[in-house]
């Protein structure tokens, strides 16, 4: 509760009330691309104003440009590689130059930067503290009304790996934007409908069922619990197995990818292309008959 | 007068008399793309060589093949947001294994390395000093005749963040190759003719219209000083607005983009592809009749 | 002797007794693309494990999936430009997941760490000490089945760089996968067949033909010591030319290049399109009749 207060009252610069510990670690996230000096330009200011940055980490410039969704599940997938005291920037920013507020958020020891449009949502959890940044704080007004990944997430990332506490970027946020993210359906009988959401660089279709779901589909089989599972996707159905080598050359097979979910995959192939599949395709996960 | 006296007279290391202060920042923009290890090798050099070292910036490997012109923009765009004592490291040469020269150039406290192609026209203002580099004062004689960027730039560019003086790389140039940068036509009565110079990740369409040359337009209409102005590409009117947000979804819009230069966007789309227009299509930016 | 017994004896942590000092550097080298984190989690996990990480340089993430033999030419002409000392981290892995081994080899004061799949091949010279990795030496037991970068490579490599004496990594290995790298064949009259092994990004064509081989060839002419030569490529003869700058515009030529291997391009243009030549094309070098 005294935390939240003093969030609240918005005092600069209090003594780390908040518990962020910097690292030195900077990750960026963005749908800006690597052909123009968009990144480069950020890690300049980065650089430039900080005197404790480790490293500037990309995590990818590859997004869609403003496929907010695809942002907030690679940050999601990412994050917990990263030690505490990383300050996460993610920008893909359909809203820049409207009146979208910017997030600071700090959740386990992590600080995130994130326009507040629901790309944080997969990464704050319940006990989340949340600030909207406020760019005058940081002698930042006016920005530039095109980039602001240059000319406030860099800057006030900066300031926080040197050791700027998190509540004094702004005031407290009590509420912000939450993406719908589509939950799998329960189907009965040890059956569950989810959906491809990312297609990797190898043709893997990665889906929104997880490892926990996956447990919770063993539960309704009580007089099978060692039943075998398979997928259904496109025109297909791919034995879960633990692991490529488990299939033949050419086959089809799922399994728990190294990030908790079901992932669809055709041994030494590309299943997206091999089985003419793509994001938001269905996927039924079922015992073997 | 002095300086230039010192600069050809060659004296090996005179002591910082050129006010170039190293930060430790080293930035690379090439035509090599990202598929080879052309650019690691770069770095396994600068790293390998440099003890002060504290960060090798990628601004962009994608200029397509020996286009200098768009390098020589990238970097202008570039070079603002990186502080002073940045060594800039540029190698799109057409003319690699010629005799043409290697410049080192100082401005306003940044290094540039780049091949005497032009490359350096936009950042270089009248108060620059430049040299050759002579690889032969590095021991670097004779060098390979296709990768200069590994056998010369990047141990030259390591010696400069260490502290080599600029002027101990080689004799002072008074002369060097400059690009002939298209510049506005001035129509009267308010409008411009320009050129659409880039085309971004985004679709988005950058010229060569800046902010000085849009106020100078205004200056034109003192019987109207707060007239709407819109930019005429391909088939369409642009009205100029000040951010994206101001379009409705899928209209086409112009603006001041974050470097200064009018760009034409369509809101939440690729105004590339939409529009039909290219890089050195002609743009007119003008008064709303 | 003494190295091999101990090596194999297993001793935990003997001080450096196989002459490894890291210098603070580690390269990276996969088939992973930069569209997924992938390549921003293996960098968390080093960054967040080591304390004396100056850099981790990438030297190619666009191997095509699964190339192992790509991916051995890469790391084979990008490790001279690195200084002893760095661990060099290479993962294309068509068998993740299966029983294949991790590699950790010392060569020339590099060390690499690569599946036991023949990708060290061109690196590993006849005084090269291998040993398995162990992940359970690390506490990295069970691994993720699908994505040993992040769980293995990257956790051994922190360790590397900050100190762990190689021969603890694992048991030592006396024999490990070596690729069958396709031999020029010698043809007789100063005469070679190779084959084109890798395009790059300017369309150049890299054969397995290299300074040695020629100089070779230029010994078989001992009548004729000074003939000039040239290669004999799809439908088209190149000349051999010192440097790109040597032919016409738009005219083949073959040179020697900066890595040392014949390679075959168009000056100003890209060969492999415009002399219809692709990976794995037969080469033919022969003197000018």
């Amino acid at each position: 509760v005294k935390d939240e207060l003093e969030g609240r009252s918005d005092a600069p610069r209090a003594a780390q009330i908040v518990g962020f510990e910097p690292c030195g670690l900077v990750t960026l996230l963005t749908d800006f691309g690597t052909s123009d000096t968009f990144v480069g330009v950020m890690k300049g200011v980065l650089w430039g104003r900080s005197r404790r940055l480790r490293a500037a980490i990309d995590l990818t410039h590859a997004i869609a440009a403003q496929d907010v969704e695809d942002a907030a599940l690679h940050l999601a997938e990412a994050r917990p590689w990263f030690p505490a005291g990383t300050v996460h920037v993610a920008v893909v920013d359909p809203g820049v130059g409207s009146s979208r507020a910017i997030l600071a958020a700090l959740d386990g020891g992590h600080l995130f930067l994130a326009p507040d449009n629901g790309l944080l949502t997969p990464v704050l959890g319940a006990g989340a503290r949340v600030w909207r940044v406020d760019p005058a704080r940081f002698g930042l007004t006016p920005p530039s009304r095109t980039f602001h990944g240059r000319d406030v997430f860099a800057p006030v990332a900066a300031a926080l790996v040197d050791g700027c506490d998190p509540s004094s970027v702004g005031l407290r946020a009590e509420k912000w934007q939450v993406l719908p993210m589509t939950a799998p359906q329960p189907l009965g009988a040890g059956r569950v409908r989810g959906q491809i959401r990312r297609v990797d660089r190898f043709g893997n279709l990665i889906s929104n069922l997880d490892a926990d779901g996956l447990e919770r589909l063993r539960g309704e089989l009580a007089k099978a619990p060692r039943a075998q599972f398979q997928v259904r996707v496109g025109e297909v159905y791919a034995p879960l197995v633990d692991t490529y080598a488990d299939a033949a050359k050419g086959a089809p097979l799922a399994l728990l990818n190294s990030s908790g979910w079901v992932e669809v995959a055709v041994r030494d192939g590309d299943a997206a292309r091999l089985l003419g599949v793509s994001r938001g395709a269905p996927i039924v996960l079922e015992p073997v008959p």
